[in-house]
């Protein structure tokens, strides 16, 4: 791999966190980052334009939804997904095995793959190791993720460690199938649930094949954060320090800062856009409910503090309009809002890491935005 | 009314046309032009900074909507739809009487006004010329219209000719009512339905009020547009020179041309965002259905000939992509483009106006673009 480098540029005295840069084809990710996921080749509502415009490094696209549409052949005829969606900046694909795990309750596990039926038309398909890259090859992302099963919540200690291992071998499997290693740089996927020996021997297997990054799958999936914060607390350290870590799934705001001082380096989250659509902006002072009948009269921005587009030029009471009456341009203006409120949070995190405040920066963030998620 | 005047520039010799320049308080208006409908407060996915960036000149809203949801009480706290919407150039409204007859079932008509039922709650409503003037005032549209019943499509000549002779009645009553003419330029609305006697009536009630800009309503109601067009061929010459004329809710290509040369000056019509949302763009070799599977792997522009950022950055492959997985950005892309499309399209016509070629440039285009519409 030529061009993909993680930099590591400081490291927290008090904690683990670090500020780097990750390098890759398609320009630097300055970590720790938040990505915003396009999982049908569009952050929803949102362009190209408006991305760059709020400076995401990187963006997120999912396999499975790719796989299903376009498919592979347009992907391919499009010559990958950065041409297809006109996104110049860095892309990084998840595998797609969350999503045949999480949205398929028929499928049929196997050492080969996994058969899964389409949540959209019922129709068959069965994915492996080599087809998730190979669909991931063919995508283009700068940073692509091993095929892994994501054991469901509440697994034993048996399933999770048969799990972990057969994750193990679909590494390997993965690593071997892997066609662009010199411009896509392929992680390996962590799991071992809220186990500890079973975290420590997964990263132990992996670390054995060796992967340019290293990704931490299997939380937040009903665990409590406390939970998931021990987790990260014995796996991370675990982890070769020259490579980035990516901690998916996970983005909200007091996990961004405690995946931080963990010395998680990516993150990347459906909730910002999500509970945008619904009609719920992240603000400096903590979630609010634009869409509530408190703010129908509230001609003040949807955050005082924020510089974005919307809330220099839109009010609480007109995007709560929208929201009401069901127009696209409020899930379309609160998107932007929270995803640019997050930015520019990760942004201050890493400031903070260079100034050597980032303990005293995160208790002045949940003074005022409260630490209820 | 200090600052609302037109301004006509140009007559073109071999037709109706005319060249001119609307003055209002929110700045020039250049005609013939088409108006972009923002029905509630929002021309559908697209922000205020779009429509300012395809440099549209004015914009629409909907008393009827905008009475509903935010109502009156929010629509004055907030200063105005200017203020609410974060738009800083004219605004048009209607007078809501085309929704509360079209929309209404139920409706009861009286001298004094119309009992309707909401089409969202199912409450009970009475709207009369002064509650629609006194809506306006609120709403603060450069430009406001007369509450008028449009007659319904095939409504015979006594019907029509009791609906226009109520109609003109109400527009003395709306003049009368108008509490803001200094910066809020009252508009008739002639009726008539198909009958040239009655069209003729209504402009000589109207203009016997006076009036600072006429409307022809009660066209686009399911007639031909070959008796469209004769109405306005009968129509148009009887109205003042130097006032401007709007034709209300016609807005697809050839009504455009055939409008303009006829002597309209302003146009409206929620055809190119409606059928964008449906997957559809306007481009200047005629509609194309971008939804249909023959695009699935066309990674050309929208239009090769449009310079929009649409079709500069996208393809058909991707926005057919996008309608087809139901992502809000099809809808909006397609929006952008096909309101940008039709306000280049009357540049153009202007121009040709100017350059006294309207008709070969007419020509010219349904050349390319056919006439099926």
């Amino acid at each position: 791999m030529s061009e993909f480098r993680y930099e590591l540029i400081k490291e927290c005295k008090d904690t683990g966190a670090r500020v780097g840069k990750i390098h890759t084809p398609h320009g630097v990710i300055n970590t720790p980052i938040f990505m915003p996921v396009g999982t049908q080749a569009t952050v929803k509502s949102l362009s190209s334009e408006d991305l760059v415009e709020m400076d995401a490094n990187i963006i997120l696209g999912n396999t499975y939804h790719l796989y299903l549409r376009p498919g592979q052949e347009i992907m391919k005829k499009a010559g990958g997904l950065h041409q297809f969606m006109n996104w110049n900046r860095p892309i990084l694909t998840d595998s797609g095995g969350f999503q045949v795990f999480s949205l398929n309750e028929l499928r049929k596990i196997t050492e080969d793959g996994v058969e899964f039926i389409s949540h959209l038309d019922g129709s068959k398909h069965f994915m492996t190791p080599e087809k998730a890259i190979d669909m991931q090859n063919t995508i283009g992302g700068d940073i692509i993720m091993c095929f892994d099963e994501c054991a469901p919540a509440g697994a034993d200690y048996e399933y999770t460690k048969k799990s972990m291992e057969m994750t193990s071998r679909w590494a390997k499997r993965c690593s071997d199938a892997h066609k662009r290693p010199e411009d896509q740089a392929l992680f390996g996927i962590v799991q071992g649930g809220m186990f500890e020996d079973l975290r420590a021997q997964s990263v132990k297997d992996l670390t054995e094949i060796g992967f340019p990054g290293y990704s931490i799958g299997g939380l937040s999936v009903g665990e409590s954060k406390a939970v998931m914060y021990h987790i990260l607390d014995v796996t991370t350290p675990l982890l070769p320090k020259d490579k980035p870590r990516y901690l998916m799934g996970v983005g909200s705001l007091d996990a961004l800062f405690e995946g931080t001082v963990r010395g998680i380096d990516m993150f990347d989250c459906v909730l910002q856009s999500r509970i945008a659509r619904n009609g719920t902006a992240l603000t400096s002072h903590g979630k609010v409910v634009v869409r509530n009948a408190t703010y129908k009269e509230d001609f003040s921005p949807v955050d005082p503090e924020c510089d974005c587009f919307v809330c220099r030029n839109y009010t609480r009471a007109y995007i709560r309009h929208l929201i009401k009456t069901n127009e696209i341009l409020g899930a379309r203006l609160l998107t932007y809002h929270n995803l640019y409120f997050t930015l520019r949070t990760m942004e201050k995190i890493r400031q903070a890491i260079m100034d050597d405040h980032l303990l005293a920066y995160k208790e002045a963030f949940f003074e005022k935005y409260g630490i209820a998620e």
